[in-house]
């Protein structure tokens, strides 16, 4: 007898396309992982280039699996991603206008290909396999390059008129404050981002006289990561970055809770771990302008997926959604 | 044969349960309007005091009516009013904390009785007979004492894990801004709502020297339509205090677009008939803090319910959802 496709085990990819790295993951329907790996995403060498190696490092992983294996749907993750239209229509960090990505995928694969924000990714992966696997109301802040959220609202992921509710990164919480690569000013993810805390370590040297190891690292060689390491070893300048940026969010939370009424919230990317340096002060200032219904009801959680691998669980959830419920997303 | 039950035509109340006024209606099944009426609600008598009157008040009005009619549904809307608990549970302009309304209600009626916050029930009401009727994603605001939202998203009234979501009015808007009755400061009621408009003139009478009529009237007297009249006849303070309220207003709820995504915003209530004096500043400030995508997309529309019924109508259509579907707030 010769083997049939029914034979083979059917496994889906997901993608996480950040403005730094893309973090990829290929699973089998049970979320079994077979393999990951991360590459960097360039993106301003254009998209047309992304997708192409996009395509070929897929292929390349594909090919080392087992021959049981079939590839059967693809989940893509990105920030500014539409679900409704299979575009990236507004991403400010990766600067692809308008960019079809069905389409562009379609050229490498004939399988289903779903595609969602990234944060809505990280929601439902946490939903699906994280922390949030028993909340109904949750919201997940992707802290990467930029500031993105996914927000559950009474066990449905928000997605508003055209798909693009929930974008807390771009409420404006300061007038007249930092410039938005949206062209506007005083967003939230201006502050409370990777690119926020290199800013905020900026201000610091303009206002403070403190000695600092920061002011030998110049705006473009420095990383929100090297603040961290800095802080861990009591540089006095990123430790009040730390402060600082907790205080914002933790305050822009509190606002958050007043709007949603949630559970929880839920902390996801390359800032969040930062740990207690960014917690305390954000735990400490969200409880502090927290009407007084929600004090010490609201907790704000780390995200439980390893390696913060949140979107990409997500992005393979929504694939294997796709593939079953036949969506409109194809 | 006599007369059975069956024979009866079925009506259900609704109520509005204002800072100020309490409105109430009655209608067929069919949402055909029987009678309606206006009382004072004066909170500070007391929840009991308050319940007992209103009983009096629907027992009369219905008796007024046919023998035909059969009432068989009450929905309460009320501010700060959990629809999970039946209860009243922060309703700093009530100032009834943890009231039962059902079993205050139960005492005089055995029939289903359903509440819900006001705000929720003017968005339900817009959803059902005004003009979100077609409408999956959009936000009312109810301009009153207070400021309260009730919002629509995918569809669906938002509720939240205590079903106290969408509580607009209390976003901080002003880091150290005016004091709010619910303990903090700077809430965006504060600003915009009845009682705000009142705060506005006094902040214009101690910053500007302009001549206004304002200045012969005391804050205990004044009323937000004493502004709006005054505006009407170019009292220059009057003026100023609307301008200055829709653009609080307008940066709030270009703020608000950018979480929810919505194709509309409704205005509903006192402050939301002051027409263009509002409007037009609100439209100016929203237009120009929304995110590029936004603009010109949504639109700020006022209730489509003659006398600014949607809270009643949506409290009967709550009342209606609770006889047939017999949900949990009984």
């Amino acid at each position: 007898m010769t083997e049939t496709i029914t034979d083979k085990k059917e496994i889906v990819v997901g993608i996480d396309i950040g403005g730094t790295n893309t973090v990829f993951g290929i699973v089998d329907l049970n979320n079994n992982i077979l393999f990951e790996n991360t590459f960097k995403t360039y993106p301003a060498k254009g998209a047309e280039d992304f997708f192409g190696r996009l395509a070929c490092i897929i292929k390349e992983s594909y090919n080392k699996l087992p021959d049981k294996y079939i590839l059967s749907g693809i989940g893509l993750a990105a920030p500014g991603a539409n679900y409704l239209k299979g575009t990236i229509e507004s991403s400010v960090n990766l600067k692809w206008e308008n960019v079809n990505i069905i389409k562009m995928m379609k050229k490498h694969f004939d399988i289903p290909i779903a595609i969602l924000n990234d944060a809505d990714a990280a929601a439902l992966g946490e939903h699906v396999l994280g922390v949030a696997q028993n909340m109904k109301n949750f919201i997940v802040l992707t802290l990467g390059t930029g500031l993105g959220s996914g927000i559950f609202v009474d066990e449905h992921l928000m997605r508003g008129e055209n798909g693009l509710a929930g974008e807390l990164g771009h409420i404006i919480i300061e007038e007249g404050g930092r410039e938005c690569t949206c062209g506007r000013s005083g967003c939230l993810e201006t502050y409370v981002s990777a690119n926020g805390i290199k800013r905020t370590v900026s201000y610091f040297l303009s206002v403070s006289g403190l000695k600092s190891e920061l002011k030998n690292i110049s705006f473009n060689e420095l990383t929100s990561k090297n603040v961290y390491e800095l802080a861990l070893i009591n540089d006095p300048v990123a430790l009040e970055v730390f402060i600082y940026t907790g205080k914002i969010l933790g305050k822009a939370l509190a606002n958050v809770v007043t709007v949603f009424n949630p559970e929880a919230i839920i902390l996801f990317g390359g800032i969040a771990d930062s740990n207690e340096l960014l917690l305390k002060p954000t735990n400490f200032y969200f409880e502090k302008n927290l009407l007084n219904f929600y004090k010490g009801k609201v907790r704000i959680l780390k995200s439980g997926l390893q390696n913060g691998k949140a979107a990409v669980y997500g992005a393979c959830e929504f694939a294997k959604q796709l593939m079953t419920k036949k969506m409109i997303n194809v």
